[in-house]
């Protein structure tokens, strides 16, 4: 085994491209932007709760990097800086080579540099905190949607899900769906250039880590306000194509978590600005819903029917 | 159990005083002041390899808070923000809310926001990141350290590592001293005011996590200098006094880590300088040796024998 500090230098110190002093030292140093604020966010992946003991370690790092940087995104701020701290039974060096290439890979992907981290022995555990700049008083947050605002995600979340469901319980996926699914599992692309462009447009925003109605839940709490969507206008298709079973891939969009996709709130008046956000991104951008006075979430069946939707987002202790 | 929810509403959401937005959104929202720079440090324990599995919840709290806290005073910056993500088996709420109190005793005592986290199931597994401003351009580094500048050392390093084999061991402290050399190992103190007092004055810094000599040693290396250590200024008395030993005084002092003490390097014409900054703070610096053209590190015995020191820190892979 090699020591921690031949591991360090052989595969986590990596050039860097606006850090004043990168791995190798205390502390890094960074020189934070004029006018902006320091967007912080921290997290922890678990083998067993969080990824699959056997999941190749080049996508785990892509995976470890890009929910962090989502969380960047999801404030509509410009991801600058990243560490990984990680804690690493016996493990071989190329399985430890792969992490780090995937974890660099997603960083330099995004113009992340990273700069930092710690390396110790103990079941495997990998934290990373991401700093992200935004201009002062800019970023998005989740308690700004009101009443009459309208409820936008991006993409199509769900996918994640499918492909979580086919790797463990082998629930079948139309072919070509299959490694499409298991990307947005593995490989999630955290919707940055996306982020950043809704600042001063959407209200409230977070990324679908939890599931699209949790994630929702708190965006209402937080903002005192309840929503109902449009069973009809959740963008279902691609979750459909890939499974052929209306009520798992509805079950997937709503309540699977891990797609990273971005959730998010804007007064009508937005609508035409959000088409042409959309078109200059590639991304579509569906609304679902609106938020109302009344506290709660609940969806609307194409037959009118409402019912409630339980907004519980993956909880670890529950 | 609690949901991660309420785990986080209830004990890791703290007032702030400094933050612009701490817990509950997808990120924290700090104002790096101007001018300044930005000092970043990871750590990560994990229970068996850091900490007694057995170690009481609120002295583990305090101590990574405080182990992250001393990775800015070892630059000479000022802690200002920290975040800690946890990993937790299904523990009781008593040893959570303990836990929780202590980081936030130490994060208190240090005038540092907590601002944010992450809460996760599995392995016990703590990573806390901090944040320091220091002016900008004047942290201290560690590779700063030229022939002839003098080593210093604050306080007593070695009665942690003391501490820990009478914990481990049994091995005989002296009464007046147990509770001393244990509080070194599960309360240490970060040196914060002393390093901020050294910006200016020591050529190269660190804090003495992985032992004297290791941590010397990194100094060095970075520096591409040697030094040579006085045995008999080595400030012996306290460990000495704990354990009756000489050999095993000397040793812990040397290659004991976790004491948190500061080693840096001076040119000599600041030793009035350093003189009175121990006063200020009331905290004893002691001259220990003196950087030389020579690579290595070597000790220098009464009998004017040299020996080279083995500059090997504690290894997690080794």
């Amino acid at each position: 085994m090699p020591s921690e500090f031949s591991l360090i230098a052989r595969h986590f110190t990596r050039p860097t491209r606006h850090t004043v002093l990168g791995v190798g030292d205390d502390c890094a140093i960074v020189a934070p932007s004029a006018g902006h604020e320091l967007l912080v966010s921290s997290d922890m992946l678990v083998a067993g709760t969080h990824f699959l003991p056997d999941t190749d370690p080049l996508r785990l790092g892509w995976k470890t990097a890009a929910v962090n940087i989502s969380d960047i995104a999801a404030m509509g701020g410009t991801p600058r800086w990243i560490t990984l701290a990680l804690s690493l039974p016996a493990a071989d060096e190329a399985w430890i080579a792969a992490l780090a290439q995937g974890f660099s890979e997603c960083c330099t992907a995004f113009d992340v540099d990273w700069i930092g981290g710690d390396t110790t022995r103990g079941p495997l555990n990998l934290c990373a905190t991401v700093f992200g700049e935004a201009p002062s008083g800019q970023a998005i947050r989740r308690g700004g949607a009101r009443p009459g605002d309208e409820v936008w995600v991006s993409g199509w979340p769900g996918l994640a899900a499918l492909g979580l469901r086919h790797l463990l319980d082998g629930i079948p996926l139309a072919e070509d769906w299959r490694a499409i699914c298991v990307d947005a599992l593995e490989r999630p692309q955290p919707r940055v250039a996306l982020g950043q462009s809704l600042r001063g447009i959407a209200s409230a925003m977070l990324d679908v880590s939890d599931g699209l109605a949790g994630d929702l839940g708190h965006i209402l709490n937080a903002s005192a306000c309840g929503a109902v969507l449009d069973e009809a206008a959740l963008p279902l298709g691609p979750a459909l194509a890939a499974c052929n079973d209306a009520a798992r891939a509805r079950h997937c969009l709503l309540a699977g978590g891990d797609d990273y996709e971005l959730v998010f709130t804007a007064p009508p008046s937005q609508r035409t600005a959000l088409q042409a956000i959309a078109a200059a991104h590639g991304v579509p951008l569906t609304r679902i819903g609106a938020c109302t006075a009344q506290t709660g979430l609940y969806l609307r069946a194409p037959d009118g029917r409402v019912e409630a939707l339980a907004a519980q987002g993956f909880d670890h202790f529950a």
